[in-house]
């Protein structure tokens, strides 16, 4: 193939390419573990070369990229957006190529002073949103290591907030007294459904109960999937009850497909709330076009 | 010096012995890293050795203990006494030694059924506590890296809980995108206060005030004092607010000197509450001391 753009979500841990058409198809795609994590800012271009390089043509061909290659300890530093404003629309960063055939474009991320938040990679998927429901008004929740909560109205994002969820049950079974008993991929969808409505109704509670997990298994027969499920209820009903603003009587979608997202999705419906899900791939595609036609001048 | 008995608190990291009189004097004490996260069965006779033969004579001596060489993967399964009971007091675990100058008493921990908690190794400092003040009743707060909330009636442990805001604190510290955020040593009281109150207001917001720590040294001049203080003072708040009935309106005893202990007690301060604060090491001998006693028949 020889794409007429190529779109990139260059993340911490992974690199993804695909080669796209003037129309916003899929031509071809690719991916590797050349994630920002792993790179110095030299091992960009080489990184992408053995990635892309076969879709290469002749001709100079754009490149649109999202993610944490924009970062300060990234490829070039694509700076942030304040909010409120239309997401991944400011002007991107264009780091210098060896390759001339590569027009490189890092979109920049987003940010809030009050409370200081940011957002980088996720405000593509926001807009993949918009794109793809123009008139949508309401709140779009991403659900990942960082998750993401946004406010969204008239095609801009108006403000947005960051619950460290994931990172903080990462680190709670891989570095804590759970890191046995939160072993293994078991699970309970009634422990998880008790610990949300017990986090949600008490969220101080949480460093007791979790310890309790560990009590429980050493007095009794440990269950790892039921206290994968509580630990993972607890940490995400205390998130619902910081989020209610962001959620309660608001039009809803979830981004995601993976376990996480339906885990989200299962405890929003349990309040009651109802929620669109929607592709996050599809979405991260679907902005970073949006992009390449502002880039083109072309709406 | 030739001890009457020797005291031991056997934790996970550290392994503390002190050579104490009949009257329960310290004659000597000595110190080794052989905790209990580095032995194996077989390891902790040779340990003990190492660090307290030169005490032994030719007499057998009680070398009376209390902490994790308890536990299940310690030296000896000591199991737990069910709360309520008086703490430190139940029948010891008596593990086999080739060297027959050593007769080891290893102290049971405490245990609850509902909610399932369990403590090894505190229920010694609470029994000192008790020693020194036979009619105390009311709350002690144990701060460390599982923080105990013990209370006390009649001499006995009626309750108890444990949060594992220490725990949580540093897994935040190692693991987690905080982990630049909270390095260093710095510091900031007005940042810990005010944290603690918006901890205890609002405690659901822990996971996003966290994430705040990130963005606000993202957006602007990092402050890692400031930022060790706030996320500090954001577990701390929502442990009180999750602990207040055991310490709204109580008698409340913080166990331990150091930052940690201070730290607890500059917070329920700044709720109202009074605090005495005692001194861990004093309280270990003292309990130790009582469980001597009772093992001698000598109450």
């Amino acid at each position: 193939v020889t794409p007429d753009w190529i779109a990139l979500d260059w993340g911490t841990t992974r690199l993804r390419a695909w080669a796209m058409s003037a129309g916003g198809e899929v031509l071809d795609q690719a991916a590797s573990d050349a994630g920002m994590g792993t790179l110095g800012r030299d091992g960009y271009e080489p990184a992408l070369l053995a990635l892309i390089g076969g879709w290469l043509g002749d001709a100079p061909v754009d490149v649109v990229a999202c993610g944490m290659a924009g970062a300060r300890e990234g490829w070039a530093e694509a700076g942030y957006d304040a909010v409120p404003c239309r997401p991944a629309a400011g002007s991107p960063v264009r780091p210098e190529t060896r390759d001339p055939r590569l027009r490189v474009h890092i979109l920049p991320g987003l940010s809030q002073a009050d409370p200081p938040d940011v957002m980088r990679g996720e405000e593509v998927q926001i807009a993949g949103y918009l794109a793809q429901n123009p008139r949508f008004d309401g709140v779009i929740c991403l659900p990942g290591t960082h998750t993401k909560w946004a406010h969204v109205s008239a095609g801009e994002v108006v403000s947005f907030a960051t619950a460290m969820t994931g990172d903080l049950f990462a680190a709670l079974a891989g570095h804590t007294v759970l890191r046995h008993s939160l072993a293994g991929e078991g699970w309970s969808d009634a422990a998880f459904d008790e610990a949300l409505g017990d986090g949600l109704a008490r969220p101080e509670r949480l460093a007791m109960r979790l310890f309790s997990i560990r009590a429980a298994g050493l007095l009794g027969a440990p269950d790892p999937g039921a206290a994968r499920a509580t630990a993972s209820g607890l940490l995400i009903g205390a998130e619902l009850a910081a989020t209610k603003p962001y959620w309660l009587g608001q039009a809803l979608a979830v981004v995601g497909a993976d376990t996480l997202a339906r885990l989200y999705a299962r405890a929003l419906n349990a309040q009651g709330a109802t929620v669109h899900v929607a592709r996050a791939d599809e979405l991260t595609r679907a902005g970073l076009f949006a992009a390449w036609q502002t880039l083109k001048g072309t709406p």
